[in-house]
């Protein structure tokens, strides 16, 4: 569980003040068009096609971008690993992981994230709802989107700030009316999101948006696993630990509505769009299911994982700081 | 009432294929651009600064952009009132306005659209619900938005497709936690939306997004007026009419909640920005409030009406039309 996912992940990294689409290798994220460049030039490339120019081209650009994007990334780790490049934190083509300041790996969602609510139903019970017949369908805005290492504040709208860690389905192609067995064409891949919850505003205004959708509570990423590198997404331990405490830890085997059914019954007659994103809910452990509930504060760190993407960290904040 | 909003309008329209930003004048629109070249030619101009590019540009561009597209279609009013102007199909400058081929204002909202529910009290009570204390916020995508005549369509996922007539805000600038008697400062301007309901989906999944939110759910139109031009929002008929048989019939007066305070609840700890929208809820007199039901039907001409901005009207259509 606490490897974190290998092979092919692709993230969005703040690259001398540019918001810029890297490939992520073990320790080391790589500039996937200055990688290109220095690959022609040591005569390494394989043939390649036109590299995506950002996350979102990445994602709806179809085959040919990605597998570009993946021959530039696979020739750039076998430089790596044979000594021929190195990791150094200015360097114009590889730098270290760690030294990465990450940003949300689509920086800006085109439109507001799809959400489903109580899709786990130990979840649902700890919540004193009744398990859902259809799933439930709420959104979050994009300005409440940051990445991971960044802070969520701890508005004073709330005194009751919890979290939910999410598997979500990133959406690569366009469509309408996706019948189940189809529905995985239309996934690019994979990353995970902390839906943030003001438990208090989600109650007293009934409708969740206002409850959900303050700036900063979409922590999303590290980064998105295309689908090839995560074949099974219903096999996934999914776990949220708080100040390195465990809280919440699940399989997404027990979603109540997996994600062949959540695209079909989300695209019946509402058309899916490259870059959209699908939380797929929360398993049980949050913090309003604990008698008395353990609310987030200032100072807290979350961490939410899933098994294969990674861990997705970000620290509650004050207002203001 | 059945007076369209004199005064300062803005459109979008289809102009030679375009997604063009227009003036709307009585029985005319201008094509603000081709206007300003047409009237330096003609050293008619009063200085004015850059024009907006589109709509987003006008009510994100602040004041001056504003002044320059309201100097230039003044100056076009009076050219058209001298006779030295004339609106004709195929003019470069000034088209009739029964000819044009209205979008929706924005035609791509950059994010989901703010919406309030039972937000008159009349309309809580038809529907069974308490009058709510705090405004319920959902939203409704970018892809459900379509335009003035656009057909909406009556998708077989639902049996119980209903409408909403609702005044709609146009936020004009950048803000969070904005105090009601500041609203007022971040508002652009006013449009209508028929806030198209599936009664069943909106119940049987609880929250209310998956039936708010089918493609062609959001008729928006047919034109923005600028705040100037509507000094008194909560003084306006609203009213809503099926094939000419009225059904919604009532004033912006009767909110619960009023455009300063839904702004200053939004915004509580959420940015708001340019270009959002949000429409403010609708009065009683909904197909879903008559016994038996009155629902919406392929053919069904659906007029939603507020005073000083204008008529929206759509079709219902079978899908695939």
């Amino acid at each position: 569980m606490t490897r974190p996912g290998a092979g092919l992940r692709f993230a969005t990294v703040l690259w001398d003040g540019q918001a810029t689409l890297v490939g992520v290798l073990d320790g080391a994220v790589v500039h996937l068009g200055a990688a290109a460049r220095a690959l022609r030039r040591g005569r390494k490339a394989a043939a390649t096609g036109a590299l995506p120019a950002d996350m979102l081209g990445l994602i709806g650009g179809g085959p040919s971008g990605l597998r570009a994007a993946k021959a530039v990334l696979q020739a750039a780790a076998r430089c790596l690993s044979d000594g021929t490049w190195r990791a150094r934190p200015r360097d114009p083509v590889v730098r270290p992981l760690d030294r990465a300041r990450t940003l949300s790996p689509i920086p800006r969602p085109p439109r507001n994230i799809f959400c489903v609510g109580r899709n786990y139903a130990e979840h649902a019970k700890e919540r004193g709802a009744d398990v859902p017949t259809v799933p439930v369908f709420f959104t979050k805005p994009p300005s409440a989107v940051v990445g991971h290492e960044a802070g969520v504040i701890c508005w004073p709208a709330t005194q009751n700030l919890d979290y939910e860690a999410e598997l979500v389905v990133v959406i690569g192609r366009r469509g309408r009316d996706i019948p189940r067995a189809r529905a995985y064409e239309y996934v690019f891949g994979y990353t995970i999101m902390n839906d943030i919850t003001a438990r208090d505003l989600q109650k007293k205004h009934t409708q969740w948006f206002k409850g959900k959708g303050l700036d900063t509570f979409a922590p999303l990423g590290p980064w998105i696993v295309p689908k090839s590198a995560l074949p099974a997404p219903h096999a996934l331990r999914i776990a949220l630990r708080v100040n390195g405490e465990p809280r919440q830890e699940a399989t997404t085997a027990d979603m109540i509505f997996r994600i062949e059914e959540l695209i079909e019954v989300l695209s019946a007659g509402m058309t899916l769009e490259p870059g959209d994103l699908i939380a797929t809910g929360t398993p049980s452990g949050v913090g309003a299911g604990f008698v008395p509930p353990l609310w987030l504060a200032p100072g807290d760190v979350v961490e939410a994982e899933v098994e294969g993407i990674g861990i997705l960290r970000n620290r509650i904040v004050a207002p203001g700081r």
